[in-house]
């Protein structure tokens, strides 16, 4: 296994990154390819003591920055640390990518340089919430408008990640929407709910709303992109809210601050389960090799966490399930098509027939 | 002041609802139309020794219930607690009308029973978010999808509610989006956001992502009624969540429930803050005369503090401020349009004059 990792890219890149690749090493057996400034990289390791002989170095000058627009990963910096480990990834030098950078230009990039699996329609960005039960919303903001068969395939490729990589043997997927009844959303929803009833090979639990998600309600959350991004933002901000809260509550007093003592490493694990820098690891779904994005705000703990999952990612042979499962569901939606498009014609045969003997 | 109350509706009707009423009524010089059945109202007040003097009694036999149709409310169950309270407030009987029922039949009656003012393109719900500083979202959850002129409207009508309810002199507007730049968003999003750039009267501060909008990014939130929906049931869901892995915390053990006696108080605050039903009030603008929507789960508090929202709504003139600011906006749309008509006409011209000279 050997794990290719971005080190220029990210709020706390490049030192935080190449500590928690380092930290990632020492846990696994995995080899790693680091792309990014070899000088830079090579005085962190002086300075930090860190052991590089199980680590080949691709040296690049060029980061691509937040601002930076998406397409610039196969354009005017192709040669950047994003683009480049993204070349050695579709050209087989390394068998999975991990990067903290622009989500726009990874996602291009592993569009365009690593490729969908063929014939899948859209890749998406899954993200696991830190909920009761473990939690695939898809998409989480790749793809800003879908149509009803997107959702549906994306239920077919979370549930083919859901089962070979987070092990759960019959994940149940519902879609996101405001209510639970049939007839609740946007055209999109109501069609969605009611291709997805209609999709074999998953276990379709029906509307859930965003509130139950957090409780459980399903193991793949689909949504299109946009309603995906405003669902993990808005968690994301209410929890940062609380959380700022929960520490006022605590700073108020002598009293107050014992009692803070008393908790307060629970407090630390409880505010890690929420902070969405701890979930690091947001794979890409569709594309024909393993990508994975990490938190731009990631420290190494974080970097650490989204290479583990790069590497149960890449052992997994989801991609191989997900290129087979989507394969079956194109033909069985093209069955599907074609038998209400026999109907019609069934339909119009008939009556034309009672036409002509009226 | 007359209060028009549904005693009848909601998850705690009607032992929670007539309770906050009859502490609401003690705060405040309004009198209250209680409308339910007679005989348990009286029954309620003998048990609890309630003073009813200040209070008139409509009765009804019939409740609108969650599962009901919206459409119910002027049909089949025009004479519930609910389409009574709405045809009392539009005959003129009462001021201003709350209740704790069914949304969609309470957000349908007010637009057929108590109709939009005149002119106003669509109602909307706006909900105080339980943010840094004020914020109302708008829509809520009544308009499933919306345009940008709608968008515009519902920017329009929010920042009068929060200048005339909430006292904020000049409010900030923003749209939820997943992005800030001007290319983000489905097509909608980037539509509204140019418009909202151009719509006179208001101070708009561009697109806010739902992370920002927890931490004061704008005093009026617009959205559609889909995303609005997703953006608060998230934020109820990971709350809920957050508290209830901060009361497992305090649980650990002798010392941490030690550390629970030392902070309880603070931490009951806390909750409060951040428990939607304690945001009772949530007002519907647009609408020809002031409705307030208690959270289905009201306890009496709750709803104490939707009445008092439901005061300080009707004792504002915000209707007329609305229906004022909302002519004028859409007087200065159509002279926009007619402008961009005009330039186009101009530019033809201009066009066809070089044709005929070439």
């Amino acid at each position: 296994m050997r794990v290719i990792v971005d080190v220029m890219s990210g709020d706390n890149a490049p030192g935080e990154i190449l500590k928690g690749t380092v930290e990632a090493a020492a846990e696994t057996n995995a080899s790693f390819i680091l792309v990014g400034n070899e000088e830079e990289i090579n005085t962190l390791a002086a300075e930090n003591g860190y052991d590089l002989r199980r680590f080949d170095i691709i040296h690049t000058d060029t980061v691509i920055t937040m601002e930076d627009d998406p397409l610039s990963v196969v354009r005017a910096k192709k040669d950047s640390s994003m683009g480049l480990g993204l070349r050695l990834l579709s050209e087989g030098r390394g068998d999975v990518f991990v990067s903290a950078g622009n989500t726009g230009a990874l996602f291009t990039g592993a569009s365009l340089i690593v490729r969908r699996i063929r014939g899948v329609r859209r890749a998406a960005i899954g993200t696991l919430l830190p909920t009761a039960a473990p939690c695939l919303l898809l998409d989480s903001g790749a793809n800003v408008t879908v149509n009803a068969e997107d959702l549906s395939e994306f239920a077919v490729m979370g549930s083919a990640y859901m089962r070979k990589v987070a092990g759960i043997e019959d994940p149940t997927v519902g879609l996101l929407n405001n209510g639970v009844e049939e007839h609740k959303g946007t055209p999109l929803q109501i069609e969605a709910n009611a291709l997805l009833a209609k999709t074999p090979d998953i276990h379709y639990v029906g509307n859930v709303e965003g509130n139950a998600a957090a409780f459980g309600a399903c193991h793949v959350l689909v949504t299109d992109g946009f309603t995906g991004n405003v669902f993990l933002k808005s968690a994301e901000g209410i929890g940062k809210l609380l959380l700022h809260a929960v520490k006022d509550v605590f700073l108020k007093n002598a009293v107050t601050k014992l009692s803070a003592l008393l908790v307060r490493r629970s407090f630390a694990d409880l505010k890690r389960t929420f902070d969405p820098a701890e979930h690091g690891g947001a794979p890409f779904l569709g594309i024909s090799k393993p990508v994975v994005k990490a938190h731009g705000s990631s420290d190494a703990r974080a970097f650490k966490n989204a290479i583990a999952a790069a590497v149960s990612y890449a052992e997994s042979d989801v991609i191989y399930e997900i290129a087979t499962a989507t394969e079956r569901h194109r033909a069985l939606l093209a069955e599907m098509q074609n038998e209400a498009q026999r109907g019609v014609e069934n339909a119009d045969a008939a009556e034309k027939k009672e036409g002509e003997q009226a």
